[in-house]
């Protein structure tokens, strides 16, 4: 049975419950831990707003709310001008959803919830070791969207990636990196291969790769 | 075993190749078919790119490039300022990612992919009646983003979604819909539910709901 909700239908829900159901309309969304530093604490954020911007040059945008427990990040982010982006594994995703806990400002969520900080040589932004796919991004573009929420647009400057999972045309099969996906504020899954495409042309039969 | 790309690698990577990468790296994404029209024909791309941006009120955006093969979605956006976002299936996969295909302005990517165009009491823009879950947006913020892609950012002015996937709390059951994933350009993906969490707080175990 499809029910309809008008605008004012959705006006009208109570806070949490328009939350729960508007943010499940964007469908699966990324589960990413992002990583950063104030130089002296390191801060450790799950986001669940990736939106890939462009391949050349290699660019990956976010959204963040500025008051919200994404805060401390937010502002080493603006501080700093690096960060980084680190896949949630399927073994670890209590952990990942435990950095959205409202930890105090002085305390390391990678302390409190269990995963490894990790430098690379080039970069003052933490990975998380436990992460099988991270990269290091520097700011690039910075702005206020119409809602106050904040969109923070990345260029990636370096990248670790498992060798076997890259295909020979590029494509990473993320899946077999263990990668999750989120639904809505807190539900994970993890995914199952339906089909892999070749390129669509109009009135030619699509075949699968 | 580990592989490191500087972003002078990534720069010398070969095109397509490069495409492929950058493109998995932004982790799982939501299917989505665009649906709009000119007043004449109606539209229909998919796009990856869907992205949260509030709940209240309830904004989704997404990122498109101008000059690809979405152009005709992106004019019809701008010009009539209406749209529908519609969850793929994971029924019919194939259908949506033919819409992909460069198909001449005169030709409906529904008629051409066997798809059925929808239209509700209130609205101008085109459903899909094969999705489960489907919004009617208006624009309601439109910028060029660094790269000149664009970003359009929709206030949702009605929802169509099964009444037996909302939960108590308005979490929406998108698994339960058949609702897809995508990475990188072409693969599609069905999920498993690994485990939906509780409000995570400071030195407390999280729970599972």
């Amino acid at each position: 049975m499809t029910k309809q909700f008008t605008r004012s239908d959705i006006d009208s829900l109570a806070q949490r419950f328009r939350a729960n159901l508007i943010n499940s309309l964007s469908g699966f969304k990324s589960a990413t831990l992002v990583g950063s530093t104030n130089g002296q604490v390191n801060n450790l954020a799950i986001v669940s707003s990736i939106v890939h911007v462009g391949a050349n040059p290699p660019l990956i945008g976010m959204i963040m709310r500025p008051h919200t427990v994404t805060r401390d990040t937010l502002s080493n982010i603006k501080q700093q001008g690096f960060y980084t982006l680190n896949h949630v594994s399927t073994e670890w995703v209590d952990k990942a959803h435990q950095t959205s806990a409202r930890y105090a400002p002085e305390e390391s969520e990678f302390d409190a919830v269990g995963l490894t900080p990790q430098f690379s040589e080039s970069y003052s932004a933490p990975y998380v070791r436990e992460s099988e796919i991270k990269m290091g991004l520097k700011v690039a573009q910075h702005f206020t969207l119409l809602n106050d929420t904040e969109m923070v647009i990345g260029e990636i400057q370096e990248l670790f990636i498992p060798e076997s999972i890259i295909d020979d045309d590029g494509y990473a099969n993320i899946e077999q990196a263990s990668s999750v996906c989120i639904s809505g504020l807190d539900s994970y899954h993890s995914t199952t291969r339906i089909a892999q495409f070749s390129y669509a042309k109009p009135h030619v039969k699509l075949t699968t790769k």
